[in-house]
This record gives structure tokens, C-alpha cells and sequence, in this order.
């Protein structure tokens, strides 16, 4: 991809896009919870195309008409976050902490079949350091709820 | 400027920025009315370096402190918009219609102490539209507004 196309997504994930990470609850999940890494742009549906465009971009992820009248990109998956992010960072200029802290979480979850519980509240107490670097104000799941999961299941053994 | 830096910009104008004209009535002006073209960027305080990092890029503008906590930094005066839209153009993928209408606008103010009033209500007549690129909620004042007070007057005379 060419330094000017990466440059200016990163310039419109800066002012517009969003880098996160988050504790979802996975009932079917060995630990309980997922740690779920995204990046999302949303747009009005008449930019739509836009979108589409992003996506052709960096071939990972979805579009969905959201009921609100936008539409919004997402890509969801630790190894498509990884490929876009990892494209995107050196041009990045106001979500660097974003960018580096879910690129750190992503490397270690591309091996969560493999992490111990302790490792995985480890990766959820770094998601808990999200919230803020987000301003978000959205009511999430933190790390404190993962280890009480796995406390009364049993599944930490300190 | 490099073209990495322009389509960063270019990129974070599309997503987070506002390009805008509009009539702000003048008691002292010949015609009553200015016509403002103006590219701005808000920020959190926290990010107010990188508005500084983009008034140091075109050399012109200014930045201030909001009420709101937030900070701005925005290029109203002619030929400084002029400069900056010229060089962010080859990279805007969603803003082309305001940067076009602006630019278009913008090589007619140059010559504005020339402009009959006539040529002004012309230009007054394509503000109009800009409310409805920008989705713009806020009330303006109109072309329309502008005929009136120019009627009044007897300034235009047909």
C-alpha cells in the first residue's frame, strides 16, 4: 500500500476513527470472556462507498447499516487488527497509545488457545486502561469481573 | 509540504474537520455583509500540540481556547484558506464539493473590494448551498437576507 493512502486513513482514523478493545462475554468461551480488538468508521450511509473503499484497502472486515441511518466498517478479528494497525501506526500522530496497547494485546491473543487464565486476566487488566484513553463513557466490562468469573468457577487457582 | 503530510492532513480534514463559508453580517462593510470561507479543526485541550503541529504546517491561522474545554484552530481570512485547500485538495476523498465551492468562492473574494453588488449576491446565492453539504443544523443567514438589505438600501439597483 502507498505511504500517501496509509497516511491519510491514519490522518482519518485520528480524526474519526476508532481504535478499542474489550471485554465481551462468551458463555460458550473456555474463560468466560473474550478480549474483543476493533477498529470502526462510521459514515453516513451516502458514504458508504467510502467505506467499501477502506475495505478494499486492507481486505479485512465488515460493512453494516447500522439503524441509526450510518454505516459502519469494523474489523473485529485479531489478525486483520493486527494487519491494519501495524500498516497504519508509523503515520499515526494522536491514537498512538491506542494503536501500540492493542497491538501489544493482539500479539498475545494471536496465541490465546494457549494463554493461561492468569495470562488472560492479565490481557484484561490492560483492556481496563482503554476506557480511558478513549474518553469512552460507554459502561464496559472490566478486568475485576473476569477474575470474580473465574474465581467462583474455579478456573484461577491462586 | 511532503505529500505524506498533506494526505495526513487531508485524511484527518475528512474525518474530524470542517470546511466552511458563510455570510456574517458587517455594520462597516460597503455591503453589509462578509463572505467567510473557513477551514477548522477542534481538539481536546490535551491534543492542543497537534493543532499547533497543523498551524505550523500552513504558516497561517489561529488557535483558541474554547469555552467548551475544547481547542480550535481555524483559517478564516481569504487567502490563507486559499493556501491551505489548494494544497489538501489532490488528497480529499470526502470533502471535494465544500473544498471545490470554497476554492471557487475564495478566487472571487481576492478581488472583493472590486466585486459590484451583483457579483457579491451571486456569490452569496452559492453560500447557500454550502448549509446542505455541511448537514449544517445551524441557522445562517441567507442570500436572500442579504438582497433585502441590499434592496433597502438602494444598493442594488436592477
Amino acid at each position: 500500500m502507498s505511504p500517501e493512502v496509509l497516511s491519510y486513513i491514519a490522518g482519518f482514523l485520528d480524526g474519526d476513527g476508532c481504535i478499542n478493545v474489550q471485554l465481551v462475554r462468551r458463555k460458550d468461551y473456555r474463560l468466560g470472556y473474550q478480549i474483543r480488538p476493533s477498529i470502526t468508521f462510521c459514515q453516513k450511509r451516502k458514504h458508504r462507498a467510502f467505506l467499501e473503499w477502506l475495505q478494499s484497502v486492507f481486505q479485512v472486515g465488515c460493512i453494516r447499516e447500522r439503524k441509526d441511518g450510518m454505516s459502519e466498517y469494523s474489523v473485529a478479528e485479531v489478525k486483520g487488527v493486527e494487519k491494519v494497525l501495524s500498516q497504519l501506526r508509523p503515520y499515526i500522530r494522536l491514537k498512538q497509545k491506542q494503536c501500540d496497547l492493542v497491538l501489544e494485546i493482539v500479539a498475545e491473543l494471536k496465541h490465546s488457545a494457549r494463554l493461561s487464565p492468569q495470562d488472560f486476566l492479565a490481557l484484561a487488566k490492560k483492556v481496563d486502561a482503554f476506557e480511558e484513553l478513549n474518553d469512552s463513557k460507554k459502561r464496559t466490562i472490566k478486568s475485576s469481573q473476569v477474575a470474580e468469573f473465574m474465581r467462583v468457577r474455579h478456573i484461577l487457582i491462586p
